[in-house]
């Protein structure tokens, strides 16, 4: 964990997320409009610093350079750090840790982070180029070694090694689809998803179906981060970052080793959930990126909340609902809420904080929740990125 | 400056820059193994971050999710922090902050940074369509508003208000390639060019000739960040990091003032050098970002090395050569070395350990040297980031 000072979220707040007649530019003013307005405290002359994350606008939106567009976009302009991160689907979440290292080592006093990607484009034939180069290209994306192909392996493993189900997979669709009918942002919001519905929906790589893919979503959003000794300008209730993990493990497919056992994510976790010096299990909820509905079971299972193989079992038995053991994934996931690469990890910072002031609907509030932890993977989930927040008082 | 602890600069590397038959992964791995073979004492198991500056993989290169990649070529992988930043023309400096920030704030001990950019493809209307994606591309990049003829609109302006001349902007490009070629890794290591040459060659926008302009350059280099009481395990002679400073302004070019006074370099130089605790006139050498031969000028003028409009009348005087106030560009500048985006930033720090150590040709080692200044700008020279070094001993 960092020898540096404390650091804490404050507020945040999301554009709408879906197939939106808006561009890249559009987006992120909406996210600034809306975050001004959630934080009213917050007086774009005090932020001396911003982190965009975005994981492919120069293919996306024909845009590089973000990070001074983007401040000058949200009325930010002129300031003094500004900085794009990428990290494919965990680029806002490499943003958020960006921020916060520049605040924790004294750089920076008050940082907005902004997610943002436009995906959907005219020609969808662009964007299965740019999602190939998320993987080692010429090795793996050039033959089609996408998402989707990806993670239908692992699922396919996963069925092999324990006897997970698509029902199983289905149930976590079923979950994140519900949350996300309590979630506005969200690019489902009032779609309503049944385990029977999801079942039959067309498949895009055996056994995953359409139901069991996140979507390319058009989406922003935006958090605070501020040097702790400022928190209560902003807030009564901080959100203090208390616990930082990272792995990075082997990209190319040949060289990685078990598709189910993701060995950058139990480091990631025991890094992030040792700094913060909690267990897994006194998390209240956590945000995980459920890319994929096999991701968030084995995610269960590195995070170490069941034992290897019990993911399908432990989503049946409702422990990752609310009333369970850790809520998981309250926003509506990356399933329901949609995924806008760069956006995912900053609306989940948002989520941390709302949850925290208890600001959401009831259908999807933890009950008085201290502890959450935010979870992203990227590329062939061979690196991960957490966060820790404890709810301040 | 920082509130966290000291960071040193221990060692990097550069490969041979220039019109490279490699790939992207190929230049990777040529800067991995020059790095280990310039540090040492480095171990690949001792490097628990690697931090990448790269400005638009997604287009040269037909590759996103670039961090993790990297760390693989470079034989690094796993390890626990991977981030690329992207800030087009100054991406490598963003990543050296970076790398600087996450050791501050205690998130890491050794980072390694690498930049890289692989730019000539067989099609250079693909590099062009990404050059004009670095300005706002709507407003001004679809319109021809690419560095070229912005550069060429600060030089007839410049010419203007303070009578500059051709001969004066030659007069840069002349030294610069002057110091290039004492450096082998510089892509016009062994061309010579006299003002008379410069003078003849073609318009590319008027006033601005060919060899105003830096190149379209393949090329990589990596350095090695560490805590500072790690630093004499790798070097005798460290590079402390004792200043830094960075300053967005207006982006669109509709919003931007003067094309002369570059507000962001003089508050980003008032930051770094006001941090470090000296003035510009006590710095030994500087690796300004002489993208194009006006902008080493006016950087002259907003770091406060001679009066505003006296850039031309400073560089006539020799006192940016070796002998003279501040030797400016040694390794040969942007002009000398060519320009691969992400890599640039990362070879002026190069540049600056191996002046500090004396591992330069007589031709272009300053003279005992303390001080150093690393600076870039991106965009319409609207962001601009620096750091100040100093020799330890």
């Amino acid at each position: 964990m960092s020898t540096g000072r404390p650091v804490a979220l404050v507020g945040g707040a999301s554009t709408v997320w879906g197939v939106r007649a808006a561009t890249w530019s559009e987006l992120v003013q909406e996210a600034g409009a809306r975050l001004f307005a959630a934080v009213p405290g917050l007086a774009a002359a005090d932020v001396d610093s911003l982190f965009v994350g975005a994981a492919e606008p120069e293919r996306f939106a024909f845009q590089s350079h973000v990070a001074p567009l983007a401040a000058e976009l949200l009325g930010l302009a002129p300031h003094r750090i500004v900085q794009r991160t990428e990290l494919a689907c965990a680029s806002g979440q490499s943003a958020i840790r960006s921020a916060y290292a520049a605040i924790a080592a004294g750089l920076s006093e008050v940082a907005v982070v902004l997610g943002v990607e436009k995906m959907n484009l005219p020609s969808m034939a662009e964007a299965n180029t740019s999602m190939a180069c998320v993987m080692d290209r010429p090795w793996d994306g050039a033959h089609g070694a996408t998402a989707p192909p990806f993670f239908a392996m692992v699922a396919q493993r996963h069925m092999l090694e324990y006897g997970t189900t698509p029902e199983q997979l289905a149930g976590v669709s079923v979950k994140n689809h519900r949350f996300a009918n309590s979630n506005p942002d969200a690019q489902f919001y009032e779609k309503k998803f049944s385990r029977e519905k999801l079942l039959g929906l067309p498949l895009v790589a055996p056994p995953l179906r359409l139901g069991d893919c996140s979507s390319m979503t058009d989406g922003a959003a935006a958090v605070v981060l501020v040097a702790g000794e400022k928190a209560r300008q902003y807030t009564d209730t901080p959100a203090w970052v208390r616990g930082s993990g990272q792995h990075a493990s082997w990209h190319n497919l040949a060289n990685s080793g078990s598709l189910t056992d993701w060995v950058g994510m139990r480091s990631a976790a025991r890094e992030a959930l040792g700094s913060a010096g909690i267990t897994a299990q006194q998390l209240d909820f956590a945000e995980l990126h459920d890319c994929f509905t096999i991701s968030e079971l084995i995610e269960y299972e590195m995070l170490g909340l069941c034992p290897r193989g019990q993911g399908g079992r432990y989503l049946e038995e409702g422990q990752t609902e609310i009333g369970g053991d850790v809520v998981v994934n309250p926003r509506g996931g990356l399933l329901g809420c949609g995924h806008p690469l760069g956006a995912t990890g900053v609306a989940q910072a948002v989520e941390v904080y709302r949850q925290f002031t208890h600001s959401v609907p009831p259908a999807r509030q933890v009950p008085d929740p201290e502890w959450a932890l935010v979870h992203n993977l990227s590329g062939s989930a061979n690196v991960h990125s957490m966060m820790v927040y404890q709810r301040g008082s």
